[in-house]
């Protein structure tokens, strides 16, 4: 007796890994775009779920954005119902323009998602992002400037969604799925320059590794892992730290703030800011280092104006954040 | 009457800020290769240094590497003796091999710095860096999967180590540089592609560029100030913590360690590691993962070996790390 081919033992084992938690007669979602990665997760999950006892379906989105998106849909909807999956919807959405185009697709295919896991009582939504995808999206944010939580990357368990192939390589992933008989379709956006990732993918990296060698993708994903450590530490160092140094609903005492290492008092400053209104998308590093200054460069300045018509000022020996009143629309 | 050009004047403030803190007669020695960097650095020096009262001397390192490189050291230490600095010493060092070619010419740079300082009493030493270089060390470092601290980068002080210059970009040093007619010597190891930096500068960072947008340099940096203060954030809890954890000499209790978050546990265990005699550059996440998993995931595994002839073991509710009395040459 021979077991399965490595490639397809490996995503296997991985979906097996995720899956352990989850209770007999619970229901996984697994969302495939009818790439090979996704493919390969739902082959996975068709073969392991049922032996958990658990129950398996699957979920396509049609983004719309290409000449017939719908039958193609409907071909990957075919595909996943042949693989014994059950139930499976093919759900079609409207892209908007906000984000970009990337950012447009990415919101209306995870408002579909979540839909559908309401609609069908789902437990968890599988992801088929592998390694490959976490460096990408590593180096994308490292283009803009960003500290540990944003290139902490993807989490293998964010809410309800999980990522089992995260640790493995596309090459393994799209091994599997070939063995699998799984015939992927290759997204044109995946090798479309209009679009960064894709630029990423096909220019970036391979420079990249040209330069300082191969292994640069699982080096990028180990970076992440670490940063993810550390970013949740800090979280939690800064959640407590707000505690202790919370003077009324909007109010920080300056000499609790003043005692924190800058990284934590950052991050309290920034959960202020957030709790007082400001957008989380437009509040930047920049607006926290003006907010630090009020702490730790404190020269009477009058206030620093902050997204959403908020702005900081420090009084009293307090940091205070609340609604600009001179401001607005 | 007009100021000097804006470069010049950047440059300066730069120096000035970084000078600010030094008392009146306190030595300060630029180390400068004969690049435009450090020859803004020096000039800028030379002009500063005088009006904080302070004295400022040069350093030039004759590193043997190619032929003629006594004459050309010589000439930069005329050059520097021509902005007025003084003392002026040019040292000539034998590069070894170990750390491969940049590695064994940065140890034995920084090796004659210190003697030079230690010589002169200076009270700082001066390094050209700028935020470009800051931004190739973070894209070399990152190909390691590294974390939080080896991302910061170079820090702005070190010890007495200062870097004026490293929130500025290399275009405008170079640009005070002409502007101060200070003819720079253009390294031929700078557009060497044996050397990785090289690379890093000539066809990493522009194909990152390309894809990414401009700004990637400045992104890199902004990154390595934040992961700079989160990294000191969590080296400060990790000591405390170690603390509150030991129990003896090389012992920690699993229960104090337990209750830390990981990326707290992971830097107190590695602190035990170096404590007990681990050589640091041979100690690796993987190593700390393993006694990690002593605390978190035990099943009762004999114990883990770390380089320098060591290991740690969980024994009676604490992790030893200790001399391994069976392994050894």
């Amino acid at each position: 007796m021979t077991g399965p081919p490595p490639a397809v033992a490996r995503v296997r084992v991985a979906v097996r890994r995720a899956l352990s938690g989850l209770a007999a007669g619970d229901l996984v979602l697994v969302a495939c775009s009818g790439g090979a990665d996704s493919l390969a997760l739902a082959g996975a999950t068709a073969f392991v779920a049922p032996r958990l006892g658990l129950r398996a379906g699957g979920v396509t989105v049609d983004h719309g954005l290409q000449e017939g998106s719908a039958e193609r849909a409907e071909d990957v909807a075919a595909v996943l119902r042949g693989l014994g999956l059950d139930p499976v919807e093919r759900i079609a959405v409207a892209v908007g323009t906000e984000g970009g185009p990337e950012g447009a697709a990415r919101t209306a295919r995870y408002a579909a998602l979540e839909r559908a896991a309401d609609t069908h009582r789902a437990t968890v939504v599988l992801l088929g992002h592998t390694r490959d995808d976490q460096a990408e999206t590593v180096l994308l944010r490292l283009a803009r400037g960003s500290g540990a939580r944003s290139l902490a990357g993807m989490a293998a368990r964010s809410g309800r969604y999980l990522r089992p192939l995260l640790d493995l390589d596309r090459r393994t992933v799209h091994a599997a799925a070939a063995l699998m008989d799984l015939r992927a379709w290759a997204d044109p956006h995946n090798a479309d320059p209009a679009y960064t990732r894709s630029r990423v993918r096909h220019d970036a990296l391979p420079a990249l590794e040209r330069v300082l060698g191969p292994g640069i993708a699982e080096a990028l994903a180990r970076t992440a892992g670490l940063l993810r450590d550390d970013a949740d530490a800090l979280d939690a160092w800064a959640e407590e730290a707000e505690e202790r140094a919370r003077r009324g609903p909007a109010a920080l005492d300056v000499a609790e703030l003043a005692g924190l290492p800058r990284a934590v008092r950052s991050r309290v400053l920034r959960r202020a800011a957030l709790a007082a209104g400001c957008p989380a998308g437009a509040l930047t590093a920049r607006h926290v280092f003006e907010l630090d200054r009020l702490v730790t460069d404190w020269r009477g300045q009058a206030h620093v104006d902050l997204p959403g018509v908020r702005r900081g000022r420090r009084s009293d020996g307090r940091i205070v954040v609340s609604a600009d009143e001179e401001g607005g629309p």
